[in-house]
């Protein structure tokens, strides 16, 4: 086996929420030192966290920074504040409802080194979670694959091991012979900066390509894998995640390439029947106006900047979890794994 | 009908080439001023000037210029040489074959005169194109519109007035109520600095989209058609067009949405039977792994840069030519229309 590029996105440590700045990467990796539970939410909204998983440990731990700096109250508020920051990845949700249910059972004393400890098990669980996935997810890999992947599912988006990227890795690390496709995945180049950066730490080769090249590579036979991360999961296996998912799982069908998605249980949310009542979060249009900071489009031009798309379940081949990998139909496969062990 | 915001990108006036240098646009609205046929190559090559029916003009004036400055063995070498610009687009070869028809049936005190006359005339051709285009474009879209289009095959790629663009203009002229997503077209985004002028110019409503949200717009039912220019058609209708057009097609015929080539038949190549022998031109990397003059990707990290893909005709809805517009099955449509008045 060979050994890894491990970093952790996301910590909590001397009492501060540490997190590597991704709007850096990859020209400088700086950590960043939080004492105040409204930076983090700051911080979240801005991207310096992202990730569906990486987001809602974020929140975890601002919450515990809350409790630690004002009382019941202002974790309450902490909680109100940070389910404001981004509404698509319901893993944020998920995590501040952890963090209320363990605030309204802790007495006074215990408020603070309760929440610490239940942010540092979503982690743990987390970190779990992307290792089982990735093994369970190299298992479906070729001995030679040449995977495409769109956005950063890395362990920047979870943790510290990744999902999609968490596969890729276990299966380098297994001694598979991977290539990696990377779409740059605009606006805000994830895939150009980040699953670039991870992938390099790891020693995967891999090539850069911009997204309207994906379906050109596959009608010309180069691609036997696309796998992504997801958002939000709704209970029959449509899936919400970063922009242009949708285009690639389309093309994958028409080229007969399977798509996978990898994602924590933590993803799913039983209680949307589908994809249809997924928000869908709209970012600023100077996200497309500008690229890497440079104004290209002729001023007064509008944009619309759509941050997520919901791709139906029929297009996808595997949804790998922790717990084993949903096959359709996703109806009955998903809610029997969410179902063992429960949430 | 409404007036318009005509200009030439391509011109030849007081024995220069004048070239609207498209790498400045939306920044900077410079024309070169161009004596040396060898300056219009590398600005073929450096795309000052792009689009197939533009690169094709450019030569021709380039060829002009040459029999200007030199005799008939510098028109002889200026032919040779600007064929090797650019490979996809056959616009460039066909006006190159022109002129050296010309040139070999001028007598020597004709040369320059006779080839600066021919390469006004495929200018002129292409105008008369353009508009025709246009027209019978305009009747394929409804009285109210939303389309999208990719790149730039307006003004800018042809001489003045566009195929693809000059469709949207001609519609937009007489009345119909026309919007325009335009996607950004990476790498080098001439859909964001070159389309996004070119409506704002003509006074068409439009917003700019990253290339990964088109299927994002499709699935929520807010596209009515698709319409792109060509780079080279084969006799059976496969159509090569700037990267990232077949993964709209595709896009379109899952979501039945029309997906129309507006180009001038100097861009049907009779002598290919189908897309699959159609040179794919593959440019530098640095365009990838640089967005707008900015590294993005980590050091190191490799990229591909294909420059066109190839849509096949069984997804293309129409062809529409300045001698009408061909339907499926396209071997037979095209035929009919190339064999009439020939090339």
């Amino acid at each position: 086996m060979k050994s890894g590029g491990d970093f952790k996105a996301v910590d909590f440590r001397g009492g501060k929420v540490v997190l590597l700045d991704q709007t850096l990467l990859p020209r400088e990796e700086r950590y960043l030192e939080i004492s105040d539970w409204r930076k983090v939410a700051e911080a979240i909204r801005t991207m310096r966290v992202r990730g569906a998983p990486a987001i809602g440990i974020a929140a975890a731990f601002a919450v515990a920074l809350a409790a630690e700096t004002g009382g019941r109250a202002e974790v309450s508020l902490a909680c109100d504040e940070l389910a404001r920051t981004r509404p698509t990845a319901v893993n944020l949700f998920w995590a501040i409802a952890r963090m209320r249910r363990v605030a309204g059972e802790a007495s006074k004393g215990e408020l603070a080194p309760a929440l610490e400890a239940e942010a540092h098990r979503i982690a743990a669980e987390q970190d779990a979670a992307d290792r089982a996935i990735g093994e369970l997810g190299a298992d479906l890999l070729p001995e030679s694959c040449r995977a495409l992947t769109h956005c950063n599912a890395g362990g920047l988006a979870t943790y510290s091991f990744g999902t999609a990227l968490g596969v890729i890795k276990a299966a380098h690390r297994r001694g598979k012979k991977i290539f990696v496709w990377v779409d740059e995945t605009r606006p805000l180049l994830q895939g150009a900066r980040l699953t670039a950066w991870e992938l390099r730490r790891e020693g995967v080769e891999m090539a850069l390509i911009c997204d309207d090249m994906a379906g050109h590579l596959m009608s010309r036979g180069e691609v036997d894998a696309v796998i992504t991360g997801a958002d939000r999961i709704a209970a029959n296996g449509d899936t919400a995640n970063k922009i242009g998912t949708y285009s690639l799982a389309v093309l994958a069908e028409r080229h007969g390439i399977p798509f996978y998605v990898a994602a924590p249980l933590s993803t799913l949310d039983m209680e949307l029947g589908d994809g249809g009542a997924i928000p869908i979060e709209e970012r600023d249009p100077h996200e497309v106006t500008c690229v890497a900071g440079v104004r290209v489009s002729p001023d007064g031009v509008t944009a619309r900047n759509f941050a997520f798309d919901v791709t139906p379940a029929e297009l996808i081949s595997a949804i790998i979890t922790e717990r084993g990998v949903a096959r359709p139909p996703f109806g009955e496969s998903l809610n029997l794994l969410s179902g063992e062990g429960g949430r």
